[in-house]
């Protein structure tokens, strides 16, 4: 990708229910209320085999103790030493947590943003078609060509709660699954970045 | 997958050119010749979003300092408390190389054996078809049908040596591609488990 000409541009958004949101120790991110799966959610956004996808911004949810929520913002056309290990990645978001925030993105890292805001504020921003992603959804295979500048919604091992559901249900675009199989988030990521990769 | 019927097998293997053959520190994964790549990999064979493939069957060639050879047999069916954070797997595979070993498969955790062998042998050993992945392979789509059963063979971020290739060439049934782009040895795993399980 590197130096490729970006066609259209991918939005993944993760949902962490318990992804804290006050710096945590690196040698135990699955205590940090899951941090390791958004950690992966992040790699699998963002790395391709020798290079990072320009086309690919990475928002994380954090939802945990000790609140309010905060969102973190990466933007692969501007991230700079960022290794696709998750203590690499952890690091990156834990530095994020340690910086004073308020409603306005700043910056902790390049191409890394965060926010105090919730998911709803973030929504009533974002412009791009919305996407959800749940097994009762339409084939990603039979609809992928409509998924260009699409927001990809996902939620971590918890799912998505109700109220939150409810939201992202009124503003989707599309319904679609990706697998007969429940997966992973990082894995669903990987599967859509592989279906848009094949549209060329 | 739990309690599901098993139709057919899954055999990944991966090839850790520096992958280091003692035990190492779990905070610096990627200086012990990119275990990090190696847990990672293993995550994705193994992990469903709650639960464990039980028909999978991963095999890690860590071909490092200061050698020789040993290789990490780990089985879907037989694996307990394993998560799928690179720490935690980590983990498991520092224990495995804490052991004496020889030739002979010996158990390190439940589902996890090691021995002192090298990738020719156990190819010697191997009686499934051997499908090996290249870019300029045929796309996955269009045999999957024919990937039941099938050993996966994948090199790390240094692909696979001139000598290790010519030998898998000559034992392989397919040379097949998953993406247009050049893919993580993880990520390859993770769209290899999709195709299959669409297969019903």
């Amino acid at each position: 990708m590197n130096g490729a000409t970006i066609t259209f541009m991918r939005y993944f958004l993760v949902i962490g229910n318990d992804a804290v949101t006050e710096p945590f120790h690196l040698n135990g991110l699955p205590n940090a209320g899951r941090m390791d799966i958004l950690c992966r959610c992040t790699a699998q956004s963002l790395f391709l085999s020798h290079g990072i996808r320009r086309d690919v911004v990475v928002y994380l949810v954090l939802k945990g103790l000790p609140g309010p929520t905060k969102i973190i913002k990466i933007r692969g056309d501007e991230v700079r030493s960022m290794a696709p290990d998750e203590r690499n990645i952890g690091g990156l978001i834990r530095k994020a947590l340690g910086m004073d925030v308020d409603y306005y993105w700043k910056k902790s890292s390049p191409g890394i943003y965060i926010a105090q805001r919730n998911f709803p504020s973030l929504l009533e921003d974002i412009s791009h078609k919305i996407v959800y992603l749940r097994e009762d959804g339409k084939d990603v295979r039979e609809v992928a060509p409509l998924l260009k500048d699409c927001l990809f919604i996902l939620g971590d091992h918890r799912g998505v709660v109700k109220d939150t559901e409810e939201l992202i249900l009124e503003k989707s675009s599309f319904l679609i699954s990706l697998s007969p199989l429940s997966l992973q988030a990082d894995q669903c990521i990987t599967l859509l970045n592989s279906e848009l990769d094949r549209l060329g």
